[in-house]
């Protein structure tokens, strides 16, 4: 990364999640999104490959976060507490400009059939990466899968209510909160 | 549906699937698939918007038999029990051409990554039209998330299974046995 663009990935999330909000999503082309940045497009094209990427700019990451939380779990725990763990790295990871567009983010993508499409590939990556981190560590498949499902069924939720605007929690503390209300759920419906 | 082109729509899936195996998806025209099915262009854009929603035929009929047999459940259901008689109204709709196509329509998605976003949404459309349906039930979230997970999972175990060469048991059946399957390793995971 060319040293004087600092924050140059964050600065193009927010130039896009701005205009999408202010234009439109069909509306707001890659220059556009460069030009509100204080960029180039060819800056732009180091990042990201087209402007629906920058809405899912962490996929990468977050795969790479949850796998190594996994990974560093105890060799004891269960499924569902290497989860846990996986999740841990992950929420710890995020920052409070995330927190700040998030609402915004979310009404760029459900407002887009296509975007929709693409969150939800996004997830199921996420599961499937989970799903192999549990894999890797002895545990057999459906358990396996079910555990990252349950995974990134929690972090989507408390991810929700972390940014609403009156939340006062942690990301973390939510992920917590949410990983218990869906393993009491899970225990009372077999 | 005009008269003189009977199977029209399943003409048109079955061409597509066999253009896409022999030339591959991006080269194949929505002209070629029409032209194979011995049908129109206008024909073929009277059942789909594009070749890509050809693969992903079945969606609002399958969401509409899974939310008609979660409704037709009697009123002392359980959750999953609830899951299991939707699967069963989807199960008995399959024909032995979907089983046919079944292996060729997985390897043109799975080879292509827009199709398995398409895919994944598909599923999570039809996981939201079974969590509804429990909805209305009277099941609160996240038990009716997760019992819509755990029949969407094992509906996808099962149609795996089914379209097998080896295979002798009947969709049903697999759906059933992957049910269980799943509710067992649920249960083991809380």
């Amino acid at each position: 990364m060319a040293r004087w663009e600092p924050n140059a990935r964050l600065r193009l999330v927010q130039a896009a999640i701005d205009l999408f909000g202010e234009q439109g999503y069909d509306s707001t082309t890659v220059a556009q999104i460069a030009e509100r940045a204080g960029l180039t497009k060819t800056t732009f094209f180091r990042h990201f490959p087209d402007k629906r990427e920058v809405l899912f700019a962490g996929q990468e990451e977050h795969g790479r976060l949850l796998a190594e939380g996994a990974a560093a779990a105890p060799g004891t725990a269960t499924p569902l507490e290497t989860v846990a763990a996986a999740l841990d790295a992950l929420a710890a990871s995020f920052t409070p400009e995330q927190r700040a567009f998030g609402p915004r983010l979310m009404q760029v993508i459900g407002s887009h059939c296509e975007l929709r499409e693409r969150a939800a590939f996004k997830s199921l990556n996420l599961t499937t990466t989970l799903a192999t981190a549990l894999h890797d560590r002895g545990v057999p498949d459906p358990a396996a899968s079910l555990a990252a499902h349950l995974g990134a069924q929690a972090f989507s939720t408390a991810f929700a209510r972390w940014i609403t605007p009156a939340n006062d929690h942690t990301l973390p503390d939510l992920t917590h909160q949410s990983l218990n209300e869906l393993r009491e759920a899970t225990a009372a419906l077999t």
